[in-house]
């Protein structure tokens, strides 16, 4: 079974088990794949910073940031990992596996950067790199970056409810300066998840999305 | 003058203009280090990552994450750049010249990435591995995993110090839960920066913990 995958990436292992571990989950057996992922989300990032820095020659610093936490985000990971059948693939403990493991986007996620990393070992840097890269072309070639993404609060709306957790609650913690020059400070709290950013603004509007934008920075680490 | 520099990392420029670019500040002239340092962060993540997993075998990933966390942040990279005394070769703008910024420790810890992301360029991610691997080598051999780190307000209040800040402040905004399972709800304050984080624990010290580390986080982040 995994051959095909190792054919849709492209790689064949030398070291077959590198392979097996990265598919397998936690809930299954030990070795489990947590500590490949942690090497693959590192090599993800490296390979998409360089991708973008060698397609957008123009762009500054923070739009190459923003694009790259774009693609190596949980959704973009979970896309790619279906487009790949990772879920056949994977290694689940009979609980998991019963309560629909091999199809939850953290799980797919977390077993495609797994894969990264055990390239990487297999076959070092450039391996991983060609890999990676041939995965994301296609949503590279597609960046238009003179198009503003989604705004942060649409986005963490979209991770909550795909989590089916609440929305956010925004409030107005305070207004400062003078009249014509006001600033807002807006809070954003996400109680199931003990999150609580704060943003600040020349509108209520900017304030609020700077405050999404750091409740997703926290989610996204978590 | 650079040459002294290319010893002391062991690593000789091809293109002698990357090294040039990697040395110059925004505020002296452009082409600066921005797009350099972007680059160079990503490297230095996942080399630091790649030797922490093959240095401590055991350990699972949350440990390592938080000990490369600790190895790739600011001040970290600030005593490295002072090793390599790479103040004496920024080019800065007569301004932050004059206003000592070639000792800044945000400027030098930039440009320390900024010449990683310019070795990788140079000659490839071996080489900047190797590079990275050499200057991080003694840090990486002095952790002792088992000892733990400076806790999370300790390092946060350490920061704060550092940029000259007022310390950040702790309030209790709620307590939850019946009597015997008490849960402590904790805003952590760092107004000059707008920055609000929460953390929820059994103890107002253990919220007081996860509240300092999301700043820490965001702090890191931006």
């Amino acid at each position: 079974m995994p051959q095909k995958l190792e054919r849709s990436i492209a790689h064949l292992f030398c070291d077959a088990s590198l392979l097996q571990t990265a598919l397998t989950h936690r809930s299954h057996s030990s070795p489990h794949n947590e500590r490949l992922e942690y090497l693959g989300d590192a090599a993800l990032n490296a390979v998409v910073a360089r991708l973008l820095f060698e397609r957008f020659p123009e762009l500054p610093e923070g739009d190459l940031s923003r694009l790259r936490a774009n693609l190596v985000r949980q959704d973009s990971l979970h896309r790619l990992a279906e487009q790949l059948m990772l879920g056949q693939f994977l290694r689940l403990g009979e609980g998991e596996l019963k309560s629909g493991g091999a199809t939850r986007p953290s799980i797919l996620a977390d077993a495609l950067e797994a894969l990264f990393g055990a390239i990487w070992l297999d076959a070092g840097f450039d391996a991983v790199s060609a890999v990676i890269a041939r995965l994301y072309d296609p949503l590279i070639q597609a960046i238009n970056p003179a198009k503003p993404m989604k705004d942060a609060k649409t986005r963490l709306q979209e991770l909550l409810q795909g989590k089916r957790l609440p929305l956010p609650k925004y409030a107005l913690t305070a207004t400062e300066g003078e009249a014509h020059a006001q600033k807002f400070r807006i809070a954003c709290v996400i109680e199931k998840l003990d999150i609580c950013t704060e943003g600040l603004g020349a509108s209520r509007r900017a304030a609020e999305q700077m405050a999404a934008e750091r409740a997703l920075e926290i989610m996204e680490k978590s």
